[in-house]
């Protein structure tokens, strides 16, 4: 595969979506051909896939009928919007991929990462992202950020119990270990700067693979 | 698992759905518990995913986010309408299940017969039919039944060419010998009754199981 495919994952607060927009910019202004993206991103049946997954009144969803929904979702996403600039020699920074996931379905869910992992590989066709950045930060301090950031809408998933961040977090720590090559860790506990400088630091390590290429 | 879940394959035209019909019949008078049903089976989560799949609008659609999406409209089907039975000790008699997916997806779009089995392996946590039932009849024989019959609607799949027919007939072939301890096939040339005879000679083999249970 051609292109450099750069994923970032952490729980919410821990400032992966300001560091990752931030260094698109950069990567732009040295010419590079980039993408942003976040599933379902804008593709039509990503979005539809999302819709079902996302339904309140689908009370009675089973967990397992959930994560094969994000998988296909993730699929078509991969397909329309990550793969057609990873072809053109192009740098892709997706916010989440398949290790959420395994945090999210596998651990949080309890459906198993093995099992997450391997239903996910075929979701992926073997694609996994050259580079995993996690942001490393305590569940306490994230929640502060997002408690405190005026201009950040509330959501779901940040009014869950401090318990529920700590066993995402406690995840994200178990499958750094598991998949330790791909998935590097940096301190997000840190200001915005300093968490900014150690994302750039570790995509510009990688960016050899594409000038070389 | 308690009960007994019974499928029946095979393409359209081979007399799946009547002989079966009947047999739920015979085996309610005879007072089993019993549940006749194909997905998405009025299950409403499984049909939110059927009407992605089936959108004419979704001509982008991966052949991969299609059998992502089959699965998990099968688990939900699964979750909601077949264990329940099954849990009760009653029988499951399903139209298609697994093994189209893999005829359909598996050969058909060329996935690869066992990267989808064991995607969906994931989707039903390997429940699996204590019998499969194959209505074995040659494609020109069964679309002729198809064409012959006024009151079935002829559907998209009916006007596919013989060709497809034919591959998928091969494939279901290619699967009976793949699976061979689970599959049986009975000779679907026959008369209706003929047909009949065969599949109730067949799940008649299998009520030991609940009867001793």
């Amino acid at each position: 595969m051609k292109g450099l495919f750069i994923t970032v994952e952490g729980g919410d607060g821990s400032g992966k979506t300001t560091a990752a927009l931030r260094l698109i910019e950069k990567l732009k202004k040295e010419g590079y051909l980039v993408t942003y993206t976040r599933e379902p991103g804008g593709v039509a049946i990503a979005e539809q896939i999302r819709d079902v997954i996302v339904d309140v009144n689908n009370k009675e969803m089973d967990a397992k009928t959930e994560a094969l929904l994000y998988a296909a979702s993730r699929r078509q996403h991969l397909v329309e919007k990550v793969l057609p600039t990873l072809e053109k020699g192009g740098i892709v920074i997706c916010d989440r991929f398949i290790d959420s996931s395994l945090v999210y379905q596998g651990i949080g869910r309890g459906l198993g990462v093995k099992e997450v992992y391997e239903m996910n590989l075929f979701a992926t066709e073997n694609v996994l992202p050259d580079l995993t950045v996690f942001f490393d930060v305590k569940p306490e301090i994230a929640l502060k950020r997002v408690m405190s950031d005026d201009e950040r809408e509330v959501n779901r998933l940040d009014l869950e119990s401090l318990d529920f961040h700590q066993k995402v977090y406690d995840g994200y720590l178990a499958i750094c270990e598991t998949f330790k090559d791909r998935i590097k860790k940096i301190d997000a506990s840190l200001d915005k700067d300093g968490v900014y400088q150690q994302l750039e630091s570790l995509v510009e390590g990688q960016l050899c693979k594409i000038k070389n290429s």
